[in-house]
């Protein structure tokens, strides 16, 4: 047919692009990453969840947080002090935390004997984040800032990698390649919502991609874990979205918790609190031993 | 601001629309419909499992399958003798089978003593349809043909509306009410996967949306299943989103099973051979088992 | 490497399905069809234009409508009578005129020497509308109705055939092809917005898809429109799509017009008024003559 | 209702979040940018045209391209030195550029009298691209990378921001203020195509959304232009969103342009050549002239 000469060369499987990211793919059908990090073993039987704060306001909130959620299993201590905000105005709480937020938490933590993941969003603070942080958290708006990632990486530090809330897998497993070409072999990868809310008109801006675990197990070697509560930014669904993580496979689950959610200085309506919080481990632990693996 | 008056009201949200589904929307936040079908519960403990061929192939195919899934725990045998199908040209079985098809599964399903769930897309098969199902099957192209909707609704048979694969959570509601309004009670949901695949240039072409779950509980009494073969079109998948869609709260899961995927007649890459489904459905009730529901 | 054999036959570009659409597609490189409804032609120079209200509310409003948009240079008179509501619940004032408002269609085109265009939804009255109607309009919601789509192809009326707001161009060069099958040549294609609008959070629920023009003309020789109204559902960025499509190769606009737009019976937000439309209509002229066609 | 006290506070619109960007956000209903960029006016009626290479592959291309396009009337040599590639693994041709690259650049601009434009993509080199370039272009990836914003608005330098292929208007105009915030008021926005081509199964992977014009434009005071070469990925449909992009109201269009497409290193498959680019120009100019505005 004549217009057959317009049309390029075909779109390419995931599964063809391998090349193109050796060290993230598999080497064979059941070839899995498996590393500890501060004693937590990822790829594994283990269901690590990462707990905490949106952001770390004050010293007092995150040692009691780090405390409530180390008490009810949680194997790390998360918590935003630099965080990038959509908007460029933020409150006086927020200028003063972001400077001091980073000690408060690693204190926190080695008070509560938590490990701790915190998210960098500035080169030059990479150095700052290494020394304190088990794992540097790439957030989803730098998901394709390769500079910062190379720095990230060279650190020899464990990163997690958000996928950012726009891009395709192939995007995402190209941005892991830059991390696991510099040497460092302890990268997670970490699915937290698209924005293409097919639930919309609802409060949610996001919608959890669960269809790429599989997806990405069957490409990648690399752990993946969730994070329901930016993905719904709504608490009354955390709880499932939570199980059903852990029912389609992930290696983890990120929560946001929060004494008094309602009084949370950004996102009020995503944390859980300290009781949901224990309640939602417990079930995620129920449901990780019903496909033989464990949460606690 | 001048500009201010160039804007409309604000946008609402589901919660605020239940005057315009107000049959379909709870009554109070543990509102939860319960119906039995054809002896088989739904709304309660049960998540009742729809397993069979994307087509009905042919007589002896129907029987197997139908045997089969009955003794692997299956509640429903699925089946379709009336398929829409993206293209107007069929082979030759495919003509010769939807019109016997139907006889077939019924004669399948009463020797199997299983019953029968089967799709509808013709106002003028109404009638047939509902003599022989015991689930009428309203499909994703159909979900916003309201003079269907309203003529199977009259019947007075148990309906499953699926969610077509780019409409809304308002817009599926919607058409659930056009079902109530006339009187019938036992309306299930489908979410069978949406357009906009974030694992975009792989092979599948739809997204199994399991925040909806959480998201149209929120709203409304009524049941909600899920179809991961038709949302994942790959094998590979089906399983971790079928434990996902329990885990995620879903009350009910539609597997397609073919003794020989390879050779179906339809969709060859998408369904799970006995064996698998065996191993699914035993999988599916630990998941519900840890979260208080069961399958088998 | 070993997961190469989990990996399905690669994806297929539309230009492969053809023999699957064949009589929707093209057959050489400049394969245009073109054809003449009620005096106007399509796939020429001129770029029709169909106007009126959403809902055909009164006798008067319709007269008056018909007459002020042919004055004005429109070429067809757009409204519902039988329209598909997201919602079952009608006012008075629907269920009236749905019954009333088709005769007065037919009528105020007399009239006014316009040829007029209604959608159908309902298998039954598709000689009802095809005795009327000079072009026989399928609504987005019914756009895989095949057996709707049959029928209408069958009346030998023209068809036009909107595209699903979450249907690919593949779901919608079959359904073409549906028609076509039948033995009908004229077909108009209309995008009228799909439901992923990028400009989400705002008052648009769909987002007007112009790249699809460039891309359907790749595959199909028929002419495709587009609705801007529906699309942007915000009278203030009709002209400016409405500008653009003419500009990116459409073969036609459509456009909601009425009297009063904020009083208008059904989505008062997107019409344009008398005053608006005879502005875009002029426009639009100017634009497709830069580009070697005309609108009035 | 007994669910109501479950729902958050509505959703907002975007114009009631204008105060989050109060300096993106337009003053009054006709509110418009107007600022010269090395004798380009912007915001006015020209529509300047940015055109060139995706890479800058070696001297004699970036010189032969600058004098090319500037003759055909294009306001800006566009090409990129430092480009983000999505995977890690480039070829030596690529290392060896991207060094020499921009030299090559601001040689071939002044030769031929023409000012230009290149992409950032690392935080240490704000201060060397600042030196050579006459805009500074943050390239879709980076739209959210906040320090990299604030650190290349601070120079003072004109600003060209990509939106991200997955950001709503909303991130998009909060990353705006971001540079507005520094004191920096020549800030251009540019769409660069959507990450859900509704034309899936497609060659293209983006899709450019047009209708996000009328949505800036009724918030913001800033330019906005186009890129479709990256938008649509293949060649044969530039042309038509081009026209479209100018007769939306586009500010801008932005073109790959390539002596010889097939060859070039990068995308091999969306650049228009010499020949293509000044059909292209002279069209928009036509159709700008439709509308009251000029290219040429």
């Amino acid at each position: 047919m004549a217009i057959e000469n317009k049309v390029p060369g075909k779109d390419v499987l995931l599964s063809d692009l391998t090349d193109k990211f050796p060290l993230v793919a598999k080497q064979s059908h059941d070839h899995v990453s498996k590393f500890t990090i501060s004693g937590v073993e990822f790829g594994g039987d283990l269901v690590p969840v990462f707990a905490g704060p949106n952001m770390v306001e004050s010293e007092d909130l995150i040692n009691q947080i780090a405390c409530d959620v180390k008490a009810s299993g949680a194997h790390f201590l998360r918590g935003g002090a630099f965080k990038p905000l959509s908007f460029p105005y933020r409150s006086e709480k927020y200028n003063e935390t972001r400077h001091a937020g980073l000690q408060w938490m690693f204190d926190a933590g080695k008070a509560a004997g938590i490990p701790i993941i915190t998210e960098i969003m500035d080169q030059r603070l990479v150095e700052t984040i290494a020394e304190v942080a088990d794992i540097i958290q790439i957030g989803s708006r730098n998901m394709q800032n390769y500079p910062l990632l190379t720095e990230c990486a060279k650190t020899g530090k464990p990163i997690m990698l958000k996928r950012h809330y726009g891009a395709s897998l192939r995007d995402w497993l190209g941005a892991a390649e830059y991390l696991m070409v510099e040497g460092n072999k302890n990268i997670i990868l970490c699915e937290r919502g698209m924005s293409i809310p097919h639930t919309h008109r609802e409060t949610s801006r996001f919608s959890l991609d669960l269809q790429v675990i599989p997806a990405a197990k069957e490409l990648t070697h690399l752990p993946i874990v969730t994070d329901p509560s930016h993905a719904t930014f709504w608490n009354p669904w955390v709880k499932s979205m939570s199980l059903a993580s852990v029912a389609a496979g992930a290696d983890g689950v990120m929560l946001e918790v929060h004494p008094d959610p309602k009084n949370a200085a950004v996102d009020p309506l995503q944390p859980v609190n300290f009781a949901e919080f224990k309640d939602i481990i417990v079930a995620m632990d129920a449901v990780a031993n019903s496909i033989g693996r464990r949460v606690l």
